[in-house]
């Protein structure tokens, strides 16, 4: 790849040119260090125009329809004058090197329209890699005026976590089950809901979806909400109908007016973003404490030592935390 | 404090002399240097005799009710038989010096029981020194012979994850409000509970408990449980007229025989131990971190331009990070 200068990133971003864009987010993605002060000139370029967009996780089980949603959502919201960015978090397309299927088979209307920017999770990646590249991904298309961030999760792992970290709403979709049952909400996911969105409300399930519905708001009125000032809603809704997607856009700008004139929102992305700094300084620490020759050597016994109950964790924590400290003359 | 030899403290414990008991946990407790080895020691010698109790986490709001029902709770298990050690998890302590009440009248016949031994939450330490302590303790009271750990939380800050991270079973105390809700379920609690007690459910409150048992039963269907073998019960309970009492007795025993059987409790505990053992890893690593005078010198401004949006997460944690592996010639 040809490299641009940061002025040429940033002007092209800033006016929207896809082609720019793409390459932007690429040169964010590459870990090629010769990449790296490109990048962050780009960034530093970009950060101060970003911040506009609400940034929204799309999340819930596999078969949840999550790919048949944020289609059908999309061209919704870019109905109603929206431009919409699509991100999503897949660590495990760090094995596969991308999504089975690609995102013009997945969303085939949204991934060629002009309001619209798809762009798959980072492959070759960790999760905090992973996150860390979405994280700087919505900063970019947030500079290039895309005013709605969707953030997809695949639903396994800490993915959702993560999401939950980096954005302003979590939308979990679930799935009627036949009865009053709803199938496959992970643990700890509960936690995190603005907005429940029930799917695939349609045909012989709509009923099926009304129930749950009812048990859902029963269940999330139990529980606190993660930010005080907003009660989660509960929708019904079917990509295939369109039910439910204009409740979802309003239940959207409700949030967002709510969290912008409580303070909130801006309080909120205070304390992601010094969170996540603090959580790339633990990682940091973690790589190179654990990539320490003495510390390589003495961590399987001291590991075995406590799986065994010879030793406590505390005692064996501080024995390699003083071999790490003394190789290092701290 | 007089020194005892490492073999008196070893020996005192596993006879359970009480006197010994205390002065072993004291000694644990210790964080000045000079009782450090010996504590080593000790540990070291009664580790082996350890993990013979069933280790209970009992949680809930602020007036659910969790002194009166331990008293009233230890002292049926004693009745069946059991021996049984309380600790507590309040970090509070640290400024307070203590509980506001002591022991003895939170739990007047249970503190003057043969069969029960009750230490207080350690003072003067963070949430990472009381989860140490009290990991610690209970090791000491398993070696002793106690074979029902009941760690008490304050039901503030972390301290029912920490709880959870170092017990077999997490009991979350819940009161029926007037109606069917449920008052104070924290954030995050439902996703840890194994046994769920309605409290307080005696005179006019008996009905409203049940309701609220009902629901409670309902919401904990719809989560995935912590551990696969369990099915999450609720019982309501009252410290006052008996009520439920053997129910949460035999649930402990029935939890107790499932995960015995099927090898989850130890596997439990070893992932336990080794996730413990790596939080203080990191706690070690970061507390060395932030006490580095050029880290310390540019934290504030780094973590400002992150607030203000100047400056990406990513690209101020490369720099702290790099300020330090600097400084110390890593």
């Amino acid at each position: 790849m040809k490299p641009l200068s940061p002025e040429r990133y940033i002007e092209g971003v800033r006016h929207g040119n896809r082609r720019i864009l793409g390459k932007a987010i690429t040169l964010l993605e590459s870990r090629a260090e010769r990449d790296r002060a490109l990048a962050r000139q780009v960034l530093k370029g970009l950060t101060p125009h970003a911040g506009n967009a609400l940034r929204v996780a799309v999340s819930g089980p596999p078969g949840a329809g999550k790919s048949t949603f944020v289609e059908a959502f999309g061209l919704h919201a870019i109905g109603q004058g929206s431009r919409v960015g699509v991100l999503a978090i897949d660590p495990s397309s760090r094995l596969t090197g991308g999504s089975i299927l690609g995102d013009k088979l997945r969303m085939p209307e949204l991934s060629l329209h002009p309001d619209a920017y798809i762009r798959p999770s980072p492959a070759g990646e960790d999760l905090g890699g992973v996150a860390r590249r979405t994280r700087e991904a919505i900063l970019v298309l947030e500079a290039a005026g895309f005013d709605l961030i969707l953030v997809e999760t695949v639903g396994v792992g800490q993915s959702e976590t993560v999401a939950a970290g980096m954005t302003d709403l979590f939308m979990l979709l679930a799935l009627p089950n036949a009865g009053d049952e709803i199938q496959g909400i992970k643990r700890g996911m509960m936690e995190f809901v603005h907005l429940l969105v029930v799917n695939k409300a349609d045909g012989a399930m709509q009923e099926a979806a009304e129930q749950a519905a009812h048990t859902l708001r029963q269940a999330l009125h139990l529980m606190h909400p993660p930010d005080p000032e907003w009660t989660a809603q509960v929708i019904t809704a079917s990509a295939r109908t369109g039910l439910g997607l204009e409740a979802v856009w309003q239940s959207l700008q409700a949030f967002r007016s709510t969290m912008l004139e409580s303070g909130r929102l801006h309080l909120r992305r205070r304390e992601q973003s010094l969170a996540w700094m603090w959580e790339l300084v633990r990682e940091g620490l973690e790589q190179h404490f654990r990539t320490d020759p003495t510390v390589a050597r003495e961590q399987g016994t001291l590991e075995r030592a406590v799986t065994l109950d010879r030793m406590a964790p505390g005692e064996a924590a501080d024995q390699l935390l003083a071999h790490y400290f003394r190789d290092d003359a701290f």
